[in-house]
């Protein structure tokens, strides 16, 4: 069992939930989705059964929190990565790379498509799309990205490109595809 | 009933079929994907519920025949585009936007999910892809398109690009796109 010496019921909760996704992970990295066990889940955190049913009601629920915050994750450091300092440029060139290099590795096909319909995707996707689209304002604004074309669209357009980085096998290939992207955001000759 | 005055039981039965499925389209355009029963198709093409089952056993089989047809002359169109006279890039600006305008029209959710799981999607998808990455190495090799990168994953880069036009609305985004993801093609400066 995890050692939990946290000072309040808020933070032992919230350790013993997050020792469940950790145990969670593992267990699909290491099993697959269909592996995956109530039992098994509490035998990994040495958490008791009972307390685990307190906290969710099955795997589906678990699989999904674990899946929420892991895309919380990617978007806190996407947005770490806009807000360093640097030409607005130079920042969503990294975002770009970062958020490719997770596209690459992110997708196995079968567990996507059954944590991808949860709405807090929807919500993670929209948040993306507007980081993404603020950052080639700015950029549009500094002269470095084209201004003929609105910057919502722009944001689309490298969002779909860089999925192409779920079909790629190298970081070679998903860096190859980053430039081709961004130099597709450059103002006309 | 379609009047068929084809002389071979062959064109007979190539006229019933493609008269089912053009009555197919038009019962799901108008009632949706659910909305369409054996029944009613029979009553719209004219022809006997039992001459109908024998050509198709289910709706499933008739929506699935209809989708192959359906993106079999897009990639007939596709490759008519190809193979016109003009210099190799501007037959790629030609296929991408015809591409990009059927991702644009082809795609309403419910629809697509039924009917994309199907194997020809996925056949037709490699052809289009070849298609696609052979225009993109002519061009290439006349100097029109980047050489820094792999053909392949050129291609890899248009398709998923263009399929940001399945969220736009207005024939002028689709064409921004376009001009966008191929200058991401153009020779590094």
């Amino acid at each position: 069992m995890p050692k939990l010496w946290n000072e309040t019921i808020e933070a032992h909760r919230a350790a013993v939930r997050d020792a469940t996704l950790d145990a969670a992970a593992a267990l699909v990295a290491e099993h697959g989705l269909t592996g995956i066990t109530m039992s098994r889940l509490a035998g990994a955190t040495g958490i008791g059964r009972a307390t685990l049913y307190k906290y969710f009601p099955d795997v589906d629920a678990v699989l999904h929190a674990w899946h929420e915050r892991h895309v919380g994750r990617h978007l806190t450091h996407l947005t770490q990565l806009r807000d360093r300092p640097g030409a607005p440029a130079d920042r969503l060139t990294a975002v770009l790379s970062a958020y490719a290099a997770m596209a690459r590795h992110g997708h196995d096909g079968a567990v996507a498509a059954a944590l991808h319909r949860g709405a807090h995707v929807t919500g993670a996707h929209q948040q993306l799309s507007a980081l993404v689209q603020g950052l080639i304002a700015d950029a549009a604004g500094a002269g470095q990205v084209r201004t003929d074309v609105p910057a919502a669209e722009l944001a689309g357009y490298c969002l779909h490109a860089l999925s192409a980085a779920t079909t790629l096998t190298s970081e070679a290939a998903v860096r190859r595809l980053v430039a081709v992207t961004v130099s597709g955001l450059r103002p006309p000759a």
